[in-house]
């Protein structure tokens, strides 16, 4: 299975690529409105896996060639950029058959603390499907995973993510997916309606880090 | 440290009862519209305890007495009458040191599953703190719990729950107290003002309970 990580240079697209890299035998590509950046990172990212003997080919592209080739669209973009970017990938119409997986999230902070700012339409899942080509099926995942702790390969994550697609089989690939990435468990969390819960964890966890000294980078797990 | 629980006689103040009961030593009172119907709950909730050996009194009241005497009043309340509820204790002139602690939370649910209400002001706990005289102190916690795991004393919780407060001081008594629950670990997650991040978990575990068939009554642990 193909997997384009669009804004793979980005902090979530970093730990993304490597765990993907590390975990799984997909051939991966990092993609960025930059190719000369994607190639860069992508290449940064071999660098990083081969210092722990991980020999492992990363592809970098622009975003559009990057989407064209994949299976799997991992948009790692920030939120207010995401419908932009899956309406210049279906202008270039290299979308069709492909999964669009957002982990993107909505948040404003203040003196408070993070608080969860989805788009009108209820969540940045629900936008993507909006504003992707009717064919193309569109899941969310990969919300609440602290970046850093995605990009060091010495942390064990021992974390679920759970999935959000309207589509069954689509819910099923994209759980499939993540359950080969080591310490994540992929839990399903229904249809795309239900994805704003799912998405306001993120602003949740990072508040969790701030008023707990002891925790750090934290994530989740349901039992 | 005088505990009232009120709506003590609905599930989720029921789980806490017999949890306050078994596992600490605060006297606890049971609250209730109909006065009648705390007594006979309360009573039963003694009973249960009895048959686990565990001799404790549980007190039954009309809510306005139940909270009077308290320093800690758990609103176990639906989340749209709540806010009645603390301006009928205001207008009854009962009001004034407590801590009032919100577990209620705003869903409403459909064929995909349920979904985050909160009232326009952001959040239940943020509705109980508008509603409540300024010189009570509120603060949200216990809004993750299933209700029948927390009921269940055979079962055990290893869960977190998450308290909101604006006042540090509220906030670390309401810690202590939450964290005094075996098998709960009370996290602090910053001011009212990030409430709703914490109370739209509960719609989120409910779905994460429908739509994955080993798991129930689930519950949060952040790390």
């Amino acid at each position: 299975m193909q997997i384009a990580i669009l804004g793979g240079t980005g902090d979530i697209g970093e730990g993304l690529a490597v765990r993907f890299a590390a975990d799984t035998t997909h051939p991966i590509t990092i993609g960025s409105r930059d190719e000369a950046k994607a190639v860069e990172r992508a290449s940064a990212y071999e660098s990083r896996l081969a210092e722990r003997g991980i020999d492992r080919d990363i592809a970098g592209a622009a975003n559009a060639a990057a989407a064209a080739d994949a299976d799997v669209v991992i948009l790692a973009i920030p939120p207010h950029h995401v419908g932009d970017t899956v309406e210049a990938l279906a202008d270039a119409d290299v979308l069709s058959d492909q999964v669009l997986v957002s982990p993107a999230v909505g948040m404003q902070g203040d003196g408070d603390g993070l608080h969860y700012r989805p788009p009108s339409i209820g969540s940045v899942s629900e936008l993507v499907a909006a504003r992707a080509p009717e064919e193309v099926s569109v899941a969310g995942a990969f919300h609440n995973l602290a970046a850093d702790r995605l990009a060091d390969l010495d942390t064990d994550l021992d974390l679920d993510t759970l999935v959000v697609a309207d589509d069954e089989a689509v819910r099923e690939t994209v759980l499939e997916l993540a359950n080969e990435l080591e310490g994540i468990r992929a839990l399903s969390a229904g249809p795309l309606a239900n994805a704003a819960e799912v998405e306001s964890v993120t602003p949740l966890v990072i508040n969790i880090a701030r008023y707990n000294d002891d925790l750090h980078d934290v994530g989740v797990r349901f039992h």
